[in-house]
């Protein structure tokens, strides 16, 4: 890790945007404690179970709220120790609603940080999931004004990124990524030869877990997104 | 309705992709019956709570495999006629994935028309749904070489087109879109000055369905996708 980028370089920053701009895993975090009320699954179990059929799934759903309900609906039939009843399955399907609904809730700092930023490098937003809750998310943040690109994908990886600077026409060296998903946000892009932040969140779903220690080049973790202005500004 | 498009002006078509490219509704309907089939429901009944239920999930869910899944345990967990069975739950999450993995059908002579258009055209493939769902059909249909472009969309409405067409640079009067529903693909276009060519499938969404009549101008309906290259070539 290094303590400061070459900013000399930079013209375009990407921003990652649940978890990095606004709050999100909070809200499945809260919901599957929720469901486990709802089922009165026992704790570790279930999201043990939970976890494992994310994971298989993600094949078929990718991410977002819709593939967790149904992996949670799935999780809880496959279920043999307890009944199933119908009035569970609805109030899943409610919550899955209520999730969809919430409020977007900005992480501290983070407008300031885009305005600042905004004036001196072009802002793009990259983020993954689900098309429809993304753009509802992206519109509910108001931070729209910021950002002269939005991309919504479906995985983040080195072809992702490679896609995305490729149309845009952006060398990778000019090109700095933030995030709070060191597999996601940071890795691929520095693979490519571009530059990452990272900005852990106090909450990190198990799936996107990896070791960082032997990434050491072009990347800078930080504790929270307003130490940005000053490492580059 | 016009016998000729004014061929002379259009330089970019774009084409809707599920019903029009390969097909796609077949495989809900068939779902639909095999869920019915499962759950031993009242078909008609049935057929009216599922729509009326989707209609009202699509501000939550957007298109797509998922939430029309989420929609037929919603419908299936509202009646009250009926005990649901686990088994039934785990067999509806089991239909979803088969129809998130189904091989991808293309409708006759796809692939001859889009050899002959993209020689003189520039073509755009502009689908709406779950965004990883419509990747991997692309993919799946090896049609991706003719596309210039591929906009994978969470709703079809007069902004959509626009913000494609202005990304692209494209003047709508040089812009034809081709696609199955007039509600999505043919209608939005005409009202931003572009053209349409309207194929129905022989299946339709029920959601999809509206009168056209009154709509006679800068648009074609064909039968077939092969007749679009005798109209223009």
């Amino acid at each position: 890790m290094i303590n400061k980028l070459t900013d000399h370089e930079i013209e375009v920053i990407g921003f990652d945007a649940d978890d990095t701009l606004w709050k999100n895993e909070d809200l499945f975090f809260e919901a599957q404690n929720e469901i486990k009320d709802i089922l009165k699954q026992n704790s570790n179990n279930f999201d043990k179970e939970l976890l494992k059929t994310e994971k298989s799934n993600l094949d078929f759903y990718g991410y977002g709220i819709k593939g967790f309900i149904l992996s949670i609906i799935e999780t809880s039939a496959k279920n043999p120790h307890e009944e199933l009843k119908i009035e569970s399955i609805n109030q899943i399907i409610k919550l899955g609603k209520k999730m969809l609904n919430a409020p977007v809730n900005l992480i501290e700092d983070v407008e300031k940080v885009l305005s600042i930023l905004s004036k001196k490098y072009k802002l793009i937003l990259i983020t993954k999931g689900d098309l429809l809750d993304q753009e509802r998310k992206i519109k509910k943040s108001k931070l729209e004004k910021y950002f002269k690109h939005k991309k919504i994908v479906s995985e983040k990886n080195k072809q992702t990124y490679l896609k995305i600077l490729d149309d845009l026409k952006i060398e990778p060296q000019n090109f700095l990524m933030v995030g709070n998903s060191f597999k996601s946000d940071v890795l691929p892009v520095l693979e490519i030869g571009g530059n990452g932040i990272h900005i852990p969140y106090k909450i990190l779903w198990e799936y996107e877990n990896i070791n960082t220690n032997k990434y050491s080049k072009r990347y800078i973790k930080l504790d929270k997104i307003l130490d940005i202005t000053s490492i580059i500004n």
